[in-house]
């Protein structure tokens, strides 16, 4: 029997899947579930683009240009520079979801055992794209005792090797919920232009900031124009995750020329979905307003009942939907699993995500969990009630 | 200034992107230009699979399950059933294309360095995957006046070494539209069976065959369950290309198991897509019936008129929607261009793929070029007047 491939044992299981039959086992014995691990928001996709679709006209469904519709990129340039990104047209290839974006990115700056920094936490897939890519994660732990803010850029320099390529940012952060400030991203600007590397950030969950606090960009620094290259995506920002549309931007041509032959290569974007992501640009602010009203009043009631339970502590999020909780636990994941196994709370149970999976160093973050904050309001309250009964009860 | 990756740099170029600029030139001088090139259909998607996203009633765009909906698997097995294919549920991914089925086979089965066999001339983004993928082509040389008929075995084995993990085939063909016969496929079974290789089949063409010939796949030839991976996809069934939906099929659990990390890692392909795909399963044959007998008899207007040209070779296609046409010229490469750049039969031109690019050899089909009959049989007579036109007057 043909073996394969090394890289196909080492891709990395989701975090989460793993837990998938446990919470089967939950829901056998007869208990209800709170989903606190996932990050599918379960806010309501913007009428005008699901509308969009209904009334296409379309007779042959043809492959569109590889780098995605020429009206949505233009239309997305618009949106950009609305919001104050310099970015123009030439700078976008629309991809099929900011996983590609992600892929291309690495594909086009790295080659095999190239390394990737990154701050960790971070978002678990980024271990499978560098596996699927052949790079090596170089993790530069943030602490939950710093709030998660970039480590210090001493840190990052004793790492920097002759294989290193490129610095890889999630800005607001997934899982930790951190917006890095403008002083941060200026000093790993500076950091990259000395060493002469890539800085990729992904940006997907811009537009989720909290407190009136400002996102910037690394579109916005002056001087590294040729180093930056922001991932996006419309999964978030318009509860569209199912469409699978993002982008990766650039102005470094050499780099938007090669992952123009990565997605030449793999034809086209969706179709259905670039023309529902083209209309969700007219998405009127009063559904953001909303969205980051009710995001605002998860978290701070979600902080507010985590505060109370002792011996939890958790980083308040800026940004995105998610935070790290330390729990007074051993380990997240036994605890995780036995939450769902065995525990119920009259009949309901909660489901979290063991944060180890969101770091690259062996054994940090045991004892801790993300929770992502996708539920309504009452549902968050009651979820965290059954953490805290559930804490006050296990005792490993 | 940081520097692109090698990878970056050795993606190849699609080899009808290259002739884009001449056909904006043939444009530019008022020339009316016939796409003989593209392998884009111009056959109506069926009705019940765009009807299907007009009816959609989703609040919420959720990612699917990472493998694709249930829903569509489960018929998409039945439909394998139908066409006697031992295919269940559990042996299917759904994937975004036959693009990214192709990718996920050779990172399940391939490391960096490794190599996988290819009869060429073979569809030429293989090269691009492989690429990606860190992957080394080996093709192997079928030729027109074999009607590019699957080269002896023992070429082959010539070719094996300690890095070959994989055989890949495209049955039918593009770009020849060679059907491999049942004995072929038995032949290339029992290599990878002595060998230990994966046998990786495209089969994106299955339903394109003319003459009454059947279609053989590699999911029926038995003993070689665990070597088996078939690559599948809506695009050019359903003229579909724009949805974006394939899959990868293998009775393989470890390659399945290797697949799924993969597919876990970019979360989901497409939910409209997966929508009018599943409708897509109820086209009724009276849809394919008619497709067949348009082309069949594209095919036999294109052959007979291109068999009437002096010193033109043509292998009959005997499935899929291309030919290869070996012309009397020096470089297919340079025909082509002047063919937009400086010729018009009547303020007409042609558009034609040089064969070079869907070689891995160098200087191999240089004389040759692809034709896709995807036009109507009326265009279809006319671009060959043309052609024989251009080469009454070619001296190249
Ligand atoms: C930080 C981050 N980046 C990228 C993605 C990929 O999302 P998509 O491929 O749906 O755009 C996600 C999805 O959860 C994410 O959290
Ligand atoms: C032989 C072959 N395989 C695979 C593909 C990829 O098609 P898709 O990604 O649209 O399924 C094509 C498209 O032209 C093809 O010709």
């Amino acid at each position: 029997m043909p073996k394969i491939s090394k890289k196909g044992q080492q891709m990395p299981e989701s975090p989460i899947r793993k837990l998938v039959p446990y919470s089967e086992i939950a829901k056998k014995r007869g208990t209800k579930v709170y989903h606190l691990n996932i990050g599918q928001p379960d806010i309501k996709t913007p009428e005008v683009a699901m509308n969009s679709i209904k009334n296409i006209d379309i007779k042959v469904l043809e492959y569109s240009h590889s780098a995605g519709f020429e009206s949505y990129r233009r239309k997305l340039a618009d949106y950009y520079q609305k919001h104050n990104l310099p970015v123009n047209i030439e700078d976008i290839i629309i991809t099929t979801g900011g996983s590609e974006a992600l892929l291309f990115a690495m594909g086009s700056t790295m080659d095999t055992d190239d390394e990737i920094i990154i701050p960790e936490p971070f978002y678990a897939n980024y271990n499978g794209f560098s596996t699927a890519s052949g790079v090596k994660v170089v993790p530069v732990i943030s602490t939950i005792d710093e709030g998660f803010a970039l480590p210090p850029i001493a840190d990052f320099e004793k790492l920097i090797t002759s294989k290193t390529k490129a610095i890889l940012i999630c800005n607001p952060g997934n899982p930790t919920g951190y917006l890095y400030s403008k002083e941060e991203i200026v000093q790993l600007a500076e950091l990259v232009k000395k060493h002469d590397l890539f800085l990729i950030a992904d940006e997907v969950y811009r537009e989720f900031i909290y407190d009136g606090d400002e996102h910037f960009s690394v579109m916005n620094v002056p001087g590294i124009e040729q180093h930056a290259i922001m991932i996006d995506s419309v999964s978030k920002r318009y509860s569209m995750c199912g469409a699978r549309i993002g982008c990766i931007v650039s102005k470094n041509k050499e780099v938007m020329g090669a992952a123009m032959k990565f997605a030449q290569a793999r034809l086209s974007p969706p179709t259905f979905a670039q023309i529902a992501s083209e209309a969700a640009l007219d998405t009127p602010q009063s559904y953001f307003d909303e969205v980051i009203t009710e995001y605002k009043d998860r978290r701070d009631t979600l902080i507010a009942e985590l505060n109370q339970i002792e011996g939890v502590k958790v980083a308040t999020p800026k940004g995105a939907f998610y935070c790290i909780a330390k729990l007074p636990v051993k380990n997240a994941d036994n605890f995780a699993q036995w939450l769902l196994e065995s525990f119920d709370f009259n009949g309901e149970t909660v489901m979290v995500a063991p944060a180890a999976g969101f770091y690259s160093t062996p054994n940090v973050g045991l004892d801790e969990v993300r929770i992502a904050y996708v539920l309504k309001k009452e549902d968050l309250i009651k979820s965290v009630r059954i953490l805290k009964e559930a804490l006050k009860v296990y005792t490993e």
